[in-house]
C-alpha cells in the first residue's frame, strides 16, 4: 500500500486534490505484477486497468489479421498507459496489444476503481484523457513516418533513437526485430541495413547493429 | 449573437453548466464564416479556432513534404473540430489540414475566448478533450486500414461508405480524387477500379463511378 501511494504522489497531479479515502480506495484496488520479458500483457479483449510502469519496458503496437504488427510506442519508467484500461474512456473504440520487452514491473489499478474516482473528480478525468491525447500524438507522428517518410530515413530515425535510448552504438537487435518495431519486412530492413553497411554507416551481424559513423547517420535524417 | 447561442445550447453539453456572461462571451467571440468548395480553412501552421460545422463538408488531412495527402477523417453538419485549436489542448503536438470539400458554413469560436472560459470549467476541458480522443479512434481506424488492409477491400469500403452517405448509387468523383481519399496512387486505384469493372461490380466514366452491383461489393468488405 504504502509503495503504491509513494509513487502516485509523485506522478498523478491530481493526487493532492482528492480525498484521502479516495486516496486510500485506488492504493487498494492496486497490484503488484511482474512480468517477464516477451509477455503479452494485454491483448486488447478486456480492460485490463490503468498501468504504471515501475521499471522496465512495455510496447504498445496494433496487429492486423494476419500477425503483421506495428509499433505505435514504448512505455519506460514512470510511464503511464490508459489505452488498456480503454473502458475508462469511452471515446476509445479502437484496442492496442501491449507486450513487455523486457522483465518489467507494473503497478496496475483496476479499471472500476479508476472510473469510479475518476466519476467525481473532473481533474482525473482530464488527466486521463490528456494521457490518451498525449498518446494521439505519438501514434500521429508514427502515421507521418510509415505513410510519408522513405524507409533509409525511418531506419537511419530508429537506429539512432535506440542508440541515445541505450547510451550506446550496439543495438542489440536482430534484423526481425528491427523489422517488427518498424511495422516493415525483415527483408526490406535487411536489404536497407546493408545498405548502410557498404555505406560504412553501421556494422551489421546476427544479432546486432554497431554504429560506426554517427554524422552519416545523422545526415539521413536531415 | 443569437444564431450562434442557438446553435451552441443544441450541441454543447456544458451550455447550462456555464454562467451567461460566459455563454455571452463564446457568442461575442464567434464568427460566421463560408467557404468555397476547394479552400483551405487551416493549414496547420496557426490556431485557427474551435471550428462548429453549420452545412457542407471539411476534410481533415495530414501531407507530407513531397505533397501526398492522407485523409483522417471528414466533418458534416453538427460536426465539432478541436484540431484547429490545438493550442487548446496542449498534449495535441501534431498539424492536421482542413479543407472546404464543398461550400461550407461554419460557426468558428476563437481559441483564446475558448480557452480562457475552459480554464475555469472543467467540463469544456472534457469536452474538448474528448472530442480529441474521439477523432483519435478515427484516425486509428483509418491508420489500420492503410496499413493493414488490401486493397480491394479499402477500396470497396470507401465506394460503399460514399454512395451510402450521398444515398446514391454513383459517385461523383474522379479517379483521382478518389485515390486522393484514399492516401493512394492514381494508377493503384485506377487498376483496382478496372478490376471492380471488369467484374460487373461498378461502371467506371472519367467523373463518376457508378455501383451496379452492391452485393458483390458488400462481399468483398466481408
Amino acid at each position: 500500500m504504502e509503495a503504491f501511494e509513494e509513487a502516485y504522489k509523485k506522478s498523478f497531479p491530481f493526487w493532492k486534490d482528492i480525498s484521502e479515502n479516495e486516496r486510500e480506495y485506488l492504493c487498494r484496488h492496486s497490484t503488484r505484477i511482474n512480468y517477464s520479458k516477451g509477455t503479452t500483457i494485454h491483448d486488447g479483449t478486456d480492460c485490463s486497468g490503468v498501468f504504471f510502469i515501475r521499471s522496465g519496458c512495455l510496447r504498445v503496437y496494433i496487429m492486423s489479421e494476419e500477425g503483421k504488427t506495428v509499433t505505435l510506442y514504448r512505455l519506460h519508467a514512470g510511464d503511464m498507459c490508459m489505452l488498456s484500461a480503454s473502458c475508462v474512456i469511452q471515446a476509445i473504440t479502437f484496442d492496442v496489444l501491449i507486450d513487455a520487452e523486457e522483465d518489467s514491473e507494473c503497478y496496475v489499478i483496476s479499471s472500476s476503481a479508476f472510473a469510479s474516482v475518476s466519476e467525481s473528480n473532473p481533474q482525473i478525468k482530464i488527466f486521463a484523457l490528456e494521457l490518451a491525447v498525449t498518446r494521439f500524438s505519438d501514434v500521429m507522428w508514427v502515421m507521418q513516418q510509415i505513410l510519408f517518410m522513405s524507409l533509409d530515413k525511418r531506419l537511419a530515425i530508429f537506429l539512432s533513437d535506440e542508440s541515445a535510448r541505450l547510451d550506446s552504438d550496439i543495438i542489440p537487435l536482430t534484423h526481425e526485430q528491427i523489422a517488427k518495431y518498424m511495422g516493415s519486412a525483415r527483408e526490406v530492413v535487411s536489404r536497407m541495413l546493408k545498405y548502410f553497411s557498404n555505406e560504412g554507416i553501421i556494422e551489421s551481424s546476427r544479432k546486432e547493429v554497431k554504429i560506426l559513423d554517427k554524422q552519416k547517420l545523422r545526415r539521413l535524417i536531415l
